[in-house]
């Protein structure tokens, strides 16, 4: 068992340490091999190896705890396994063939510590919270910025879809943003989407006299990214959507690297095909990490309320670890959404305090009033949240709120929440 | 339940079709909710929705069949709700947020198939298996082409990995790869690495006068792997490896998008993150296909035998469907590798026929009399499978064979074939 020392202890400033659970029928050997295969190892004897290499590169399992029907191992690799400022080749690494070896039934990465000499060579946030925040001027009144997302998620023109963001920026919210799955098909091209909703923001900034922004969903290909996020500031735009997990580590570096002056957005559509399954894949805490080191400014984390998965303990473990300091990367403002609606706003206070984007689509855009009215509501919820008001209560002398549709409201005009249309 | 209609017939030119398995306590809701979340809808009714986006562009579930513990869901996209040419957008739509859902328990998505024009807005392979076959000279003698990974899989110096590579085509291997963990490390710098490997592979092809292949691993930024691609190609080469999920696929595009006229050898690490586990996630099938309309010329498929997972049936679908005819878009060539060794051939060319490439690393560089030897005993093994002569009985003749280490040995140099070093 070549890879497998129990008394090894890792160095921090040397070492790489992942936490993994991992389900076999044989733990020891399925750990040696886990470990040879993300390092230096294959499954014979080679005429190659170097005295060296196994000396200073192999990866060494030195932590294995019984959990479940499998066993909780920690394993540290060698910092020179990787390349500095290279997302991919970490993956490649401690989430790479490991999880299709026939000697494992199931492998969940849990989380990923490394040295900050590493983490460092990481750009990391270009803005970050603070930076997005003295953008938008909230940087003293820490309140929880307010977002959503124009729905429907496609089949709006671009005309219709600038009128849904202004209707939001108008009603008070700060954030708006293109759905993942809307890039530029041909009933709304992006070019002309780009520049209407744009217009419309600046119209909404000089009516409220608040600084708004708006995260274009530039997702595809890299040169067609560039090409997206430069018509974007050329029109005047602050801020850009990547989904982070459909694109790639390397496309999302890519645009990071560019320095564009731009805050980056990550969206995680499909980060749960392999987050989901707590018994294998990739949990969405290293997820996050690496996302913080590619660079996003804001990340979507869950709600641990809503229409999407995620504990508690969960989702708030990820917002504290993008939130906190780790060796100069900026912090991340985190991102709450997915079937939220004002009813749940001081749910998110309570749970994650007033350092987080809160986001609702429908929650905004099914007000009965519209979404102007809905984004009021929702402002007021955050208001009140603040404060320390409950909703029901400031929703007495708060029309907006108090029509908002949710189980505490005094209209309830919807019998039940999951009706679509 | 709006999004689901059960009379519906899918348009062959019109819809794109995926199949997911769905596990939830009420499948027909849930059935509803993941066509809403994955075109049009939301949780709630919301006021910006208009009559035209439903009626064009709302997904439909038109078959519900169950199977195991949930059931088999076919569900039909208006073509309309995808931008060509672009990967990750299609993943947003049918493999987006669908995964994390609160009402769905497990989901996996299983295949899917799209309407040829939209199929022939992707790039699909430059070169494809013809083309591979070309540049190397076997478009008549159409035998697997067969190559070895570059062991340890990271560790060796550039002079000490051109010794290796230089070694393996020497002994007759075509086609010699990086490993996906090798990128440019400190102990092995990118550069380096490739201007010394692409002069071993001019003198092993003018000593034994058949063209070589070498797939430079360039995974990392978009920016850096186009840097790295043209270094390549200033140095002669002919191919790149990109390591398409840790990478992404905004990043394999924006390479293939170049043009570059080299072949892309398309790694798959960590798809088995999402591909292992049978109730949830994203399988292979589907991400092959998304490879070959990205534009990969080889892919990893797995090898059936071998130490990776993959069942019989899988794998021979998958070689099957990326092979294959579709659209216009050239057939990639399927790479058949994890613990491979000579003794697998036969298998493997019962199983997939001869066009496929078998790479062994360990396999290779595991023979008692080195690399050389091991690529000449992989040679063997393919002209002994290919004639349809028992290895046995080749090995009989054929010394390198015969001293090759497996079962069907004489040799047996290895008591087992897990241990590392």
């Amino acid at each position: 068992m070549d890879f497998v020392d129990l008394r090894y202890k890792p160095e921090k400033n040397g070492d790489v340490v992942t936490t993994v659970y991992v389900e076999s029928k044989d733990l020891k050997k399925a750990a040696n091999e886990i470990a040879a295969e993300s390092s230096v190892g294959t499954w014979t004897k080679i005429s190659t190896m170097k005295e060296r290499v196994m000396r200073n590169l192999a990866a060494r399992v030195f932590s294995i705890r019984k959990e479940g029907g499998g066993a909780v191992m920690k394993i540290a690799y060698p910092v020179e396994l990787f390349e500095d400022g290279n997302v991919p080749q970490i993956l490649s690494d401690i989430a790479g063939n490991i999880f299709g070896m026939k000697g494992v039934d199931n492998l969940r990465l849990l989380d990923f510590e490394i040295p900050d000499k590493y983490a460092r060579s990481f750009k990391g946030p270009e803005f970050g919270m603070e930076g997005v925040r003295r953008i938008m001027g909230t940087s003293k009144n820490r309140r929880p910025h307010i977002g959503t997302i124009v729905k429907p998620k496609v089949g709006l023109n671009p005309k219709e879809t600038a009128k849904v963001a202004y209707d939001a920026w108008a009603g008070g919210i700060d954030f708006v943003k293109d759905d993942e799955n809307l890039t530029s098909q041909t009933f709304c091209k992006f070019e002309e989407r780009i520049a209407r909703v744009l217009e419309a923001k600046e119209k909404a900034e000089s009516e409220t006299g608040k600084k708004k922004m708006y995260a274009a969903n530039i997702t595809a290909s890299s040169e067609v990214m560039l090409g997206r996020a430069e018509f974007v500031k050329a029109h005047g735009g602050n801020c850009i959507m990547v989904d982070i997990i459909t694109a790639g580590f390397s496309g999302l570096q890519f645009i990071r690297n560019q320095k564009l002056g731009m805050v980056i957005h990550g969206h995680r559509a499909m980060y749960a095909a392999f987050a989901r399954n707590k018994r294998h894949g990739i949990a969405m805490l290293p997820l996050a990490k690496l996302a913080r080191m590619a660079g996003v400014d804001q990340l979507h984390i869950g709600a641990v309320v809503g229409k999407m998965e995620g504990g508690r303990g969960e989702v708030l473990g990820i917002h504290k670890t993008i939130n906190g300091k780790w060796a100069g990367l900026k912090p991340v403002f985190s991102v709450c959404s997915g079937g939220l609606a004002p009813e749940n706003v001081p749910d998110l206070v309570r749970i994650f305090g007033n350092d987080i984007v809160i986001q609702a689509g429908g929650g905004v855009h099914g007000h009965p009033n519209g979404t102007r009215a809905g984004a009021t509501a929702l402002l007021q919820a955050v208001e009140a949240a603040v404060r320390g008001i409950p909703l029901d209560k400031y929703a007495k002398t708060h029309e907006e709120l108090r029509l908002s549709p949710a189980k505490w409201s005094l209209g309830k005009q919807y019998s039940h929440r999951t009706k679509i249309v």
